[in-house]
């Protein structure tokens, strides 16, 4: 099964994966975490997180969408659909809905580009279940701030810690409808996104998270199909 | 007017680039003389050449054309549109049919696709004009490994002298695959093709290149229009 966490910026994805990982190595499921843009292991992936998340490099957006896609075919191939060919649960920290939100609603990039080239750099390797935790814009940023003046950085890790990264560092305005974006696909396709309020405490957020990830983890049960029911055209088509 | 210059490795197309930007110079012309992957005097683009050429990158197809993709839009956007906005004249080794000679015949990547990609990346910076320097496969890549051996490293750069780059390193047959395709896309866009015989001398060649761009030139004369009358459409369908 492969689940992909969504939200903004300091919404708390990285703690939530982090809790569920430990949950289900607990149930002695084999789970693989990893994020993007990059890919846990995946150096050439890393390579483009570097460069993305860079704040001396100003690029177009156009070019920030593709080394986006790039370093997400990359993280498809070499970890992605390997893990779940062979049945672990992959739990991935943003995957390709991030791209509709952030170039998307962001940028203002097409949405039919941004499906399209999601499809060419996934090639099949789709969510089965999206957790989005939602958040209001002022906290999230404020957290994000907070914990790069007290030196730990961003959970990406960017540019050392103490630094805002390149998209951290975008105007509330922007992360305003970054966030609108995301509840707004998930509205559309309630079958694949679990909503999870974020401003709870930690412990009543991986709450929430287990509740909406435990049930369909034990329908899913063995090893895992790459091609489930929902076709992956219908699933892009529903988050308009 | 935007000329680009395609060909096998080892075809000539630096040494003729350069000195077909003397010629202009020295006729009062603006020269601005860049190349893909990356782009002079492009940062992001060419951060992103370092790591589409280093030896040491295991990239997946998809990955890899993405990445050219992400640095030809970061290349046309800054270097390329501006400059033919003040007329001047861009010669560009390699460009997007570059896209459909390499990954197109040579990593077999659909060709819908690769137009497609091309297309979006580029967002109608099509070039006027593209010189084929046009080489049999043995000598060009005899070319390389002699210049390799020498210490001068590839036209590229990359990887330091004496090193053959991760794209010059293919098999044989991935080469004649190149050609092949270039040759067809010549034969079915002449008026957007001009195609040279890279085995005659460094000067003959240089005489053949000046023979096709000069009268082009000439026609095109003062500050250049940026939507030709070839709709970019058809080019494109052109060269399948």
């Amino acid at each position: 099964m492969f689940i992909t966490f969504e939200g903004i910026e300091g919404s708390g994805k990285t703690t939530q994966i982090e809790r569920l990982a430990r949950r289900l190595r607990g149930a002695g499921r084999e789970v693989v975490v990893t994020r993007e843009p990059g890919g846990r292991g995946v150096p050439a992936a890393e390579a483009i997180r570097a460069l993305l998340l860079d704040p001396a490099q100003e690029l177009h957006p156009r070019a920030e969408l593709l080394l986006f896609q790039a370093s997400r075919a990359q993280h498809a191939e070499v970890l992605i659909r390997p893990a779940l060919a062979r049945g672990a649960t992959v739990l991935c920290d943003r995957y390709y809905h991030a791209s509709l939100a952030y170039q998307g609603a962001g940028r203002r990039i097409a949405l039919a580009d941004l499906r399209w080239l999601n499809e060419f750099a996934v090639a099949g390797v789709h969510p089965d279940l999206v957790v989005l935790i939602d958040l209001d814009v002022a906290t999230g940023l404020a957290r994000v701030r907070s914990r790069a003046k007290s030196g730990r950085g961003g959970p990406r890790g960017a540019g050392g810690a103490g630094e805002v990264d390149r998209i951290e560092a975008e105007s509330l305005a922007f992360h305003q409808r970054v966030r609108d974006a995301y509840l707004e696909m998930a509205r559309n396709a309630p079958e694949l996104f679990a909503l999870v309020h974020g401003s709870l405490s930690e412990e009543a957020v991986e709450r929430s998270v287990a509740a909406a990830v435990l049930p369909r983890l034990a329908e899913a049960g063995g090893p895992r199909d790459l091609h489930p029911g929902i076709a992956s055209e219908s699933k892009l088509a529903d988050t308009e």
